[in-house]
């Protein structure tokens, strides 16, 4: 590393909050691109959308030419991240061009390279926390591998006992098409029934024939479904675990190491003792580290670190300053309330106090409830009616009531740390909004301890679940780039008052009498990023897909693909991380460091 | 305990095998009752059903007073499993006095007791195992009610938002109903949307009207089936874990326990030693506990106990006797061939010499694996062509060739002990069986070493899949006995070739045009107890719900009771249990014991 200043001043300017916004809103410019691009919702000129991706590439090679001069050129092109968002830029050039004079001459473009558009969210600097998940999978694929095999090499046997038991008997479906003849459709249809998509159909015209049928696809269902399911998610779990603690164990050292090294530059020799960190260094480093940390605050760290008084602390003290810094400490000053200070007399004269002990009281707060769960069934019943219009203003009342006696009575800091931000700014707010004014339900279910443990995981989770956001927008984003170029048009969507004798089958005579279009799911195409995003959330709940119908048969892998790709490899891991949160909240309470914490408090 | 040799007879007597199958066999004749009772697969008689049911009752009394003889009287009242048979036994009575008396004088009557027949599977003294798995859910069940409860309003909240969203709008469902105006329906179906199984038809309506709209289903989809299903399951698997180990502990606490016992009534005491058992006390033991173990295995257990050879060993090494016993040892003696004793000068010519190497060699295998897999695409292949058809007999001259090279080549005892029973016995047995020889690709998949550490793991998973076998049929036999007497004769199925009117709507008025009938599923009624099975574990896979358009809407509680069981509750588990028997064989190898086993096998 270069300690210059101009050095670190660059370094500090490259990791500038404000920079790491930009570069995000390029990047969600860059794939909301999608929408203005043909097959587009909103279509645009052609020149506008490059010159805007010109921009946006810009951006990004800016970005990467800061960065280049932050950190030292070898270890920059050793970088694989810096060569990906590299080849990114030039291939995204190149497809431009290469689109852009084919379309000039009247030839048939695609614009392949918008497929890697959603790798630069991975290869940011920013995207370590969508890295490390990415390279989660990487690590599962082998073991996930030789499962898949193990499971298809089941569902290939299956298909053979299916042909074998099934094909000479001249049964028909339900649409009248030869049952169970073709090897290659029975592997198909095995596979949908894994996903369970066309169970009891699938079965039907065996079991109909005769009951003793039904037992091959039991057997199926047990073996492939749920056995061979569960492995899958077994293996993943596994996985994940294993790769969890070895990145939580890299970190750790890491930090260790680092926090050893700034002990090496601050610490203190008195004569033969141990090389210690004197007080005054120490709260200079934490006011520079944290300047928004209160003195009370960092007195008690200090007291927490200097466990004995000696006004200096040794190594292994120091090195838990970055684990202490981070435990919140919540200030909860018992301050008068500002009218007794104000108006002392008035606030402390004996109704005043009466009041303050009514909303104080626990019946206030079950009178509340009540008064909530009164309000839902309210908000159930007719709005047409004057009588019930008139009556949720009434409840707007009350709320409005419940916020100022709850304002007079506490001190207005202690009210506003007492309600969570979700507990007390969403019943403020939301009153207003008309229809999520529902969510004041959660109020009451929040006052209930068992609740209450059960959804502080499920908000938790929440952050993490934002990298499995980025994750699911990175792999749909592939596959509906894919899936537009290959099913864009096939199948039309009519609105509901059109007369066009070609909305009874999708405008695709290829759909006549289909379940695909008798179901009336013609809007779930490839039409657009937007439909296609819909309908590969379809797709990973249940795998229908009668795509099939309108291009080749071969289109099939496409919707196999994509299954294994989410439900089998993304869906588990993000199963896997629920259950481990989960099992984290059941067995462990709290950290050592936090209770030793929590101790000095109560000491003082 | 009483200890008298009479009470020793009779103890014995009643642990005895062929009593224990006699009581499964008595079982599985009363739960098979319900193919002949009305409604039944095969009618009979009411007067023989019951004459079979008196014989089966009679049976478990005599088990059960056999059982009181056994143990003393206060703690065999204490027992609840001998109170529930007691009640069973009782209850059956009343009910088929109740139900003949009824019969006879023509009013309606319902067998209500034979819910209660699949309870004696459970509270038999050889159901500990299921049992335990009860146990184990009796046990979950409080914080999956929280769970469940959270769950619960989760859907309502989200009902009521759909009430408010959608019920104005006037929109139709695809078979013209109105969509979302009624609260209870919106609830059903959004509870049926987190089984998947009205997935993409339940958004349409709102889809088609505005893209927006499909927020709210996403956001649904990802709360209630993603997030909540995996609570559902990390709640359900961190109990099985947390009762598991509860379980071991104590087992193996009460069998030390046991074990100290018996080293106390044998041990010798030689002067102020510690008390010791004698080799030739532990051989009598070995002997009369395993009579099938050989000399040799004997003595290697006993080299093992007592390491330093002082010719008796102490508590410690007796106590470990028990675990010692159940290591399996394969005995492997390198016999000559019986050939090279009878024929020496043949068969060790060098022709025969050649053909035992060849057979030995690694070739041979891959040669053999080809020919399966060609094999296999043959049996693929159309049969009616007389060329495939002598094919085949060609295929099963080279299986029965290489069964006779390879037994003329290794040991006839070391071919069967090499080859496990489902890799040999299977290939040799199976030829003949026609179309289960698609098993034999099998032995290709297990060849290769990674998927036989997957499949040996499926297959240490098979006792336990037993007892989850048992949980399932005690679950579905008591909802398929409420199911039947609740929808028995709704829905009729008819044959193929049947030219009834009827047949369109299965033989229901009220089917006519439903998709229930449309897609032809009249054979999934509850008209006996066969199909009430098929049906239930269809149920199981997808939860689809035609029934209730034949009976009162409040025929739907039966269903979400169901899913909320066998679904929620059930399957969880036996993921939870695949989940864990994945976790234990990837991380544990070889316990410590069986290590010092190898050790001592290798030193010999």
């Amino acid at each position: 590393f270069d300690t210059t200043p101009q050095a670190i001043r660059l370094y500090l300017l490259y990791n500038h909050w404000g920079f790491q916004i930009l570069v995000y809103a390029f990047i969600l410019v860059d794939l909301a691109l999608a929408i203005f691009e043909d097959p587009a919702v909103v279509p645009l000129p052609i020149w506008v959308t490059s010159v805007i991706e010109l921009v946006c590439l810009a951006a990004f090679t800016a970005r990467l030419v800061h960065y280049a001069k932050v950190i030292p050129r070898e270890r920059f092109w050793k970088d694989p991240k810096n060569i990906c968002i590299f080849a990114i830029i030039l291939l995204s050039l190149v497809d431009m061009i290469i689109y852009g004079a084919l379309k000039a001459s009247g030839f048939y473009a695609v614009r392949w390279s918008r497929v890697l558009r959603p790798l630069l969210l991975v290869n940011i600097t920013e995207g370590r926390q969508l890295r490390r998940a990415f390279r989660s999978i990487r690590n599962a694929l082998p073991q996930i591998l030789y499962v898949f095999l193990l499971f298809m090499f089941s569902v290939l046997m299956f298909s053979l006992m299916a042909l074998k038991l099934f094909g000479k008997r001249g049964l028909k479906t339900i649409e009248g098409r030869p049952y169970f003849t073709n090897y290659l459709e029975i592997v198909f249809d095995l596979y949908v029934l894994v996903t369970t998509a066309n169970s009891p159909d699938i079965m039907m015209p065996a079991y109909n024939f005769s009951v003793y049928f039904a037992v091959f696809f039991i057997t199926y269902i047990l073996i492939n479904t749920y056995i061979f399911m569960s492995v899958f998610l077994a293996v993943v779990y596994n996985n994940y675990k294993k790769y969890l603690k070895e990145e939580v164990r890299k970190l750790v050292r890491a930090k260790r190491h680092k926090m050893v090294r700034a002990f090496g530059v601050l610490q203190e020799r008195k004569g033969e003792e141990e090389p210690v960190v004197s007080q005054a260094c120490w709260n200079q480093l934490v006011r520079l580290v944290q300047p928004d940390i209160s003195n009370a605050h960092r007195e008690l760290l200090w007291s927490v670190s200097d466990d004995n008084n000696k006004g200096c602390i040794g190594k292994v003290a120091f090195v838990q300053l970055a684990d202490l810094l981070n435990i919140q400490v919540i200030m909860m000053k018992s301050r008068p309330h500002p009218l007794k200070t104000w108006l002392p007399s008035l606030y402390l004269s004996s109704p005043s106090r009466l009041v303050c002990r009514m909303v104080q009281h626990k019946a206030f707060m079950y009178t509340y409830d009540l008064i909530i769960l009164v309000n839902a069934v309210f908000i159930g019943l007719d709005e047409e009616d004057p009588l019930i219009a008139n009556v949720e203003w009434a409840f707007l009342v009350l709320y409005l009531l419940e916020i100022l006696l709850k304002l007079y009575s506490f001190e207005p800091r202690a009210f506003f740390s007492r309600h969570q931000f979700w507990n007390c700014d969403l019943s403020l707010i939301l009153d207003i909004v008309f229809i999520l004014r529902i969510l004041r339900l959660i109020r009451v279910v929040d006052n209930i301890k068992r609740f209450r443990a059960i959804i502080n995981t499920l908000i938790k989770i929440g952050p993490t679940i934002l990298t499995f956001g980025q994750l699911i927008v990175v792999v749909y984003y592939i596959f509906a780039m894919v899936g537009m170029e290959l099913f864009k048009g096939k199948i039309r969507f009519f609105e509901a008052n059109s007369t066009d004798p070609d909305k009874a089958f999708c405008g695709n005579a290829l759909l006549k009498n289909s379940v695909f279009a008798k179901h009336n799911y013609c809007k779930n195409n490839f039409n657009n990023i937007v439909s296609s995003f819909i309908l590969l959330l379809e797709l990973t709940v249940v795998n229908q897909c009668g795509f099939t119908a309108v291009t080749h048969i071969s289109a099939r892998m496409f919707f196999v693909l994509f299954h294994i790709v989410v439900v089998i490899i993304i869906i588990n891991i993000f199963i896997a991380f629920v259950l481990e949160a989960f099992f984290v909240e059941y067995t462990v309470d709290q950290s050592n460091l936090q209770s030793s914490l929590e101790k000095k408090i109560e000491e003082l």
